[in-house]
C-alpha cells in the first residue's frame, strides 16, 4: 500500500458532503490546525448570534423574560435528546456534568437499598471516578473500578465478570476521554439489566459525534456536556437523560425549587414534579441555555449521522497517517485498532509526548491536547475539520519529532479540561 | 407632616452621589418602571462587554484560554468576597445557589454527626427549605423551620428558642425574598455558636446590596447568587462561601475533578484541594465567571456603603409613600416597618395583589413582581432606580387601584424566579 498523500486528503475534502458547514465556524487565515474540539468545540457562528441575542433580550425583556427562559431546560434537552435518540421528556439541559453525575448515580443507587456494589472503570474520566467514589462512600457500597487495556478500553467480558446480583449502579463513560475506546452500549446495557443494575452513561465524548440511541438500548440514565462536540462554549450547561420509565422512582438527593411539582405555589414541603423536571435543582443558566439551543440546531440541521460517517473517515486517515509517518519516529497509536471499537478522536502515545504537545503548541503549529501519562489527543470535528488539515497536522507532528525536541524543561503541567 | 410630593423626589435625586451610574445601564426613553432588580438586575454595560469579549475570547483563545479562565472561579470569588465582607480564599463563584446550599448544607450536618436536629424558617424561600428538608431526610435529622411573622420576619428570640445543644445547621436567609425582613447575622450567628451549631446563609437578597461583613461576624458558610442585585445575567453563577477556619473539616458530598488537590493528573482516588477550592466541582461556565467578574467591578466601583445608604433611602421614600397613597386604598406595607429590619426592598400586600401587579405590567406602568399569596415586591437598585421614578410608580400604582381592576380572570401566575 502507498503512503497517503495531500491529494488523497485533498480528494476526500472534494467529495464531503458536510464542507459547507465549516463557513458557520470564524475560520480565517492561517494559523495553527485546531485539533481539539473534542476539548472545547469552535463557535459556531449561530451560538455566537444567541449569546448577543440573549443579552439583548435580557436587557429588553428583563424579569419578563423568565416566562419563556423557564421551559428552557426541557425544550432545549427535547432538541438535544433527539441527537441522542431519546424521545420527549426525557433529557433535561441543566448544571454541570459533576453535579449531574452526582445527581443520577445517587437517586441509582439509593434506589437499589439491597445492593451493595457500584461497577465503573479504572480508566474512566476522573470526575465519573471521583464521583462515584463520594457516592460509595456515603452509601458504604464496594467501587469496583474495573482495569482494561489503556488504548483497546474495557474488555465486554471483564466487565460482564464485576457485575453481579450485588450490583446496583454500572456506571461508564460511552467513549473514553483518553483513548477514544468506545463501548457498546446496547450490549453493557443488556449485561448490567441482566443482573437487575442500573447504567449511568458518561456521553460527554460521543453526544453529538455518533448516534447514541438510548431510548432504542433501554439505556437508564445518562450525562453529558455540551462544550465538546456540541460546540455551546466553555463551560456551557451539562445535560441528563432519565428513562421515561424510571421517572417518578429515582429520587434525586438535590431538592431545589425548580423540581418542585408548583414551583410558584412557594408551598412547604418539596413534592417533586412529574417528569424529568424532577432532576432539575436550581435556577438555570439562561445564556449558556441559549447556546446550547443554538449548537444542538447546527449539529442537528447537519445531521449527526453524516458527522459521524465524516468522523470515521477523519479519524480512519489519522490512525493511517500515525502508522505512516509518526510509528518509525518512536510514537504509537493509543486509541483502539480497530475502528468499530473508536469513538470521534485519536490518541498517540510518545515517551515524550507533553514536550512535543508543547512544541506543536507553541510553534503555532497544531493545537491538539495532552493527557497524562503520555498520549496526544486529536480530535477533529467533522462540522469543520478537514481532511486536508489532518494531513498537514500529522506532517508537522512528525517534522517536529524529526527535527528534535527541546531539552528545555516542558513547564508546567497543562490545564485544559 | 405634608404628603410626600414629586418634587421631595426630585429634590433626593439631585443630591444623589450614585446618578452617575445610570448611565452604566440601557435606560433609553418611556417605558415600565423597572422595580425588579431584586429579583433579575439589568444589564451594566460592562457585563454586555465582557459577554461579547468571552465570546471573541473563545473564537480566539479556543482551548488554551483555560489555562487562564480555569482560576476563574476563586479569582472572581476573591473578588465578590470583597463585597462580603469576606478575606480571600475564601469564596467560589460556581454552580447553581440550590446546589451550593446542598453541599454546604451536606458538609455541615455530616460534620456533626451526634446532632439530630436542623434549623430553618418556615417562611425562607422555597429552595432553602426543599433542600434542608432533603438533607434532613438524608441523614434522619429533625428540620425545625420557625415561623415568625410574615411581614417583621423572624424574631430572633423565638429563633434561639429553637436552637440548643442537639443542632447542628442554623440556616437562614439574611434578608428574606417576601419580605424582605433582615436578620441579625452577627447576633444570630453568635446564637448558633453559642450551641455549638453551624450558621449557613442564604445571601441572595443581600449580596451586593448591603455590607454583611461575614468574616467579622463570625459566619461559617454562605451561599448566593448574582443575578439579582450583582446584575450578572438571568441564572448567573451562584457562590459560596467557607470560613477558613472550616476549609479542609468539611467535606462537600459531590467530589468532582474541579475539587480535586492536583487535578490534571488525572490520579485514582478523591483528595480533595486545600482551601476553598475543594468546593468546587465540575467545569465552571467560563461566560457567567466572565459576567460575574465584571459585574462585581461595577459594584465595587460604586460601592457597597454608598449603594446600601441609598437604598435606604430609597425604601424609605418607597415606606411612606406606601402609608401616605396605597394604605388608603387597601394596601398595606408587608416589609418590617424599623428599618433597621427591612434588606433593600418594599413588600405591599393587598387582597388582589395579583390582578393589581398584572394591571401594573399589562400596562407597561410599573414592573414589580408577585409573590403568594397577596404581596407586591417593590425592588430599586440604587445603581439605576431614581428616587423619581419611586415616586411615580406609586402615582402609578395608586392610579391603576383609583381607577379599579379588571375582573377579568387573573390569568396564570407568574414564573418568575
Amino acid at each position: 500500500m502507498q503512503r497517503l498523500t495531500r491529494f488523497d486528503a485533498e480528494a476526500l475534502d472534494d467529495s464531503d458532503p458536510l464542507t459547507r458547514w465549516r463557513s458557520e465556524f470564524d475560520l480565517d487565515g492561517p494559523g495553527p490546525i485546531y485539533l481539539d474540539g473534542n476539548s472545547l468545540g469552535r463557535p459556531p457562528a449561530a451560538v455566537r448570534r444567541a449569546l448577543s441575542e440573549g443579552a439583548e433580550a435580557w436587557a429588553s425583556e428583563l424579569v419578563g423574560g423568565w416566562s419563556h427562559w423557564i421551559d428552557l431546560p426541557l425544550t432545549v434537552g427535547d432538541r438535544l435528546g433527539r441527537l441522542l435518540g431519546a424521545g420527549p421528556g426525557q433529557v433535561a439541559v441543566c448544571d454541570s456534568t459533576t453535579v449531574n453525575l452526582y445527581k443520577l448515580a445517587y437517586a441509582a443507587v439509593a434506589s437499589l437499598p439491597g445492593r451493595t456494589s457500584i461497577v465503573g472503570d479504572a480508566a474512566d474520566f476522573p470526575t465519573d471516578r471521583y464521583v462515584l467514589e463520594g457516592i460509595a462512600s456515603t452509601f458504604g457500597r464496594e467501587l469496583r473500578l474495573v482495569e482494561g487495556d489503556l488504548a483497546e478500553g474495557l474488555d465486554a467480558r471483564v466487565l460482564a465478570k464485576a457485575v453481579d446480583a450485588s450490583t446496583a449502579l454500572v456506571c461508564l463513560s460511552h467513549v473514553n476521554y483518553r483513548s477514544a475506546a468506545r463501548l457498546d452500549l446496547p450490549a453493557v446495557t443488556e449485561i448490567a439489566h441482566r443482573h437487575g443494575a442500573l447504567t449511568l452513561w458518561d456521553l460527554c465524548h460521543s453526544g453529538g459525534a455518533l448516534p447514541i440511541g438510548l431510548d432504542e438500548a433501554g439505556a437508564d440514565l445518562a450525562v453529558g456536556c455540551t462544550y465538546k462536540y456540541l460546540n455551546s462554549g466553555p463551560g456551557a450547561p451539562g445535560y441528563l437523560y432519565v428513562n421515561r420509565a424510571l421517572q417518578g422512582k429515582l429520587l434525586q438527593p438535590v431538592w431545589g425549587w425548580f423540581g418542585q411539582r408548583d414551583q410558584f405555589a412557594m408551598a412547604p414541603g418539596y413534592d417533586p414534579a412529574d417528569g424529568i423536571r424532577a432532576y432539575l435543582a436550581g435556577s438555570p443558566p439562561i445564556l449558556g441555555l441559549m447556546a446550547v439551543d443554538a449548537a444542538v440546531g447546527v449539529t442537528e440541521a447537519a445531521g449527526v449521522d453524516k458527522l459521524w460517517t465524516k468522523s470515521q473517515a477523519l479519524t480512519a486517515l489519522l490512525v493511517r497517517l500515525v502508522e505512516e509517518r509518526l510509528r518509525p519516529l518512536g510514537a504509537r497509536l493509543a486509541s483502539p485498532a480497530s475502528p468499530d471499537r473508536r469513538g470521534a478522536h485519536v490518541s498517540v502515545a510518545h515517551a515524550d509526548a507533553w514536550r512535543w504537545c508543547r512544541a506543536l503548541i507553541d510553534r503555532r503549529l497544531v493545537i491538539p491536547d495532552f493527557r497524562v501519562p503520555d498520549v496526544i489527543r486529536l480530535g477533529p470535528a467533522p462540522l469543520y475539520t478537514t481532511f486536508a488539515e489532518c494531513f498537514d497536522a500529522i506532517e508537522r507532528m512528525e517534522a517536529v519529532l524529526t527535527g528534535g525536541l527541546s531539552d528545555d524543561p516542558p513547564g508546567a503541567m497543562p490545564r485544559v479540561p
